[in-house]
């Protein structure tokens, strides 16, 4: 049997709260993985939920009862939080992103895992109230930021697509109204991939009217699910007539100036 | 100015370590974090680094020189390795997930959290050692694997598309035979996705006869890149006529039986 120190301890329930955020762990798994009695790893306990508290890098909550236990819930300080959103200007503003037809080119960000690792707990620390049983995101470029809040709030994601695909099995689809361009177009959803009578947050890379979030509203109420919010990594609001109100995002886009700069600032939903 | 104790240090540690795999972090960013001598620093890291050791936890590597520092290189051990695997054999086998066409059901697998990170962790250690520069994946299933193995590597991660869109910029695009049907299949890459010269692996959530990861060794080419390795969650094995060899698996499918029941055994490959 191996020994462990008040140190050793404290490393290994650090690593095990943060590897499983937003799930209850029983402190019965620390008794016995440790062999020690439950009011030494209680005392543990004390000591790591004091250093996130001073490090604002999120708290260990309590549960009691017979489901009882901690769980870790992540969080960031409103300053790493503003620093964040403003070294994400910074990067976006580079010239060389602006391809043909005054896009941004944004592809890398959103594969960027140390990006997406901290864009995804300032969005999951955003909705962590919520309570929320999937988190909803529409293929491909905003998957690995929505998989990241539904790891940061314990929840399964779910991918809408655009076409259905018979390894789906039996598939709800909608139409919707892109609200840039008007123009009709598909999402499908697998009917194994959500219970019905859920509620979900959707997650997405980039905002323009809100025409897809519209239509993951509307693909929500065939399997009789409810929105409870919307988190965006970037936000175009040099469309000022969103079809959306309520969302919260991380950094603004208005466009591309007459001297060819991209005008970015962050966003002020954000505090 | 907080005072910071061993046991706050130490869980503190454990945390920023473990948010940042394989990224070299300079003990002086802890030494000004807590206002205390790299010696006492290195103090609290041999005790992180003996409590991962004891529990097979991944490990903490040292990186001397001026741009020198510690940094956390995630591992699992091979009995967790196969408890995983064999689980996950469980979860695949229900009858629910066969539709029709006798494929299995497992989006959900590959969009849930929980298995993901641990997946992400076995693909993960077992190309650590190779030094790469990128993850490389094929839209759309594979995509948080393939983003969990990137961030536990600490490497951008890369989505091949099938379509070409024109957020992506100039792209490099090639035409491929999947092995299992034969039919000509496109794959694109934006020129901006990829430093040319680059060491590349390749994730990706099924493998059926390997045409997909041919496709992508001649894309690679194009962008005069490597691929070094090859990293399955599930390989069909009943396709005995492989057109690449040389790969690692989780899980090992059979196909499904005569009684209906998927089979599914935990991959050789992972010892």
């Amino acid at each position: 049997m191996q020994r462990f120190s008040r140190n050793h301890r404290i490393s290994a329930i650090t690593k095990i709260l943060l590897e499983n955020p937003n799930k209850i762990i029983s402190l019965n798994n620390f008794t016995k993985m440790f062999s020690t009695a439950k009011s030494t790893i209680s005392e543990d306990i004390v000591m790591v939920r004091d250093t996130l508290a001073k490090l604002e890098m999120g708290k260990i909550e309590t549960i009691s009862g017979a489901a009882g236990g901690i769980k870790y819930v992540c969080g960031i300080s409103n300053e790493k939080n503003r620093e964040f959103a403003e070294k994400l200007c910074i990067i976006l503003k580079n010239k060389e992103r602006i391809i043909p037809g005054n896009f941004l080119y944004m592809t890398d960000i959103m594969f960027n895992p140390e990006i997406i690792y901290k864009a995804g707990i300032i969005l999951a620390s955003a909705f962590v109230d919520k309570n929320i049983d999937y988190v909803v995101t529409v293929e491909t470029k905003g998957i690995p930021l929505a998989y990241e809040v539904a790891r940061m709030l314990g929840v399964q994601l779910v991918v809408v697509r655009r076409e259905t695909k018979f390894t789906e099995g039996s598939t709800i689809m909608v139409n919707y109204v892109s609200g840039s361009t008007g123009r009709i177009q598909n999402m499908s959803l697998s009917k194994k991939a959500m219970t019905f009578g859920s509620k979900c947050i959707f997650i997405d890379d980039f905002m323009k009217a809100g025409g897809t979030a519209n239509g993951i509203i509307n693909l929500l109420k065939e399997f009789e699910s409810e929105l409870l919010g919307i988190g965006i990594l970037i936000d175009n609001v040099e469309i000022p007539k969103k079809l959306i109100q309520d969302y919260v995002a991380i950094v603004d886009f208005k466009g591309i100036d007459q001297n060819g700069e991209a005008q970015l600032f962050p966003s002020k939903i954000i505090k």
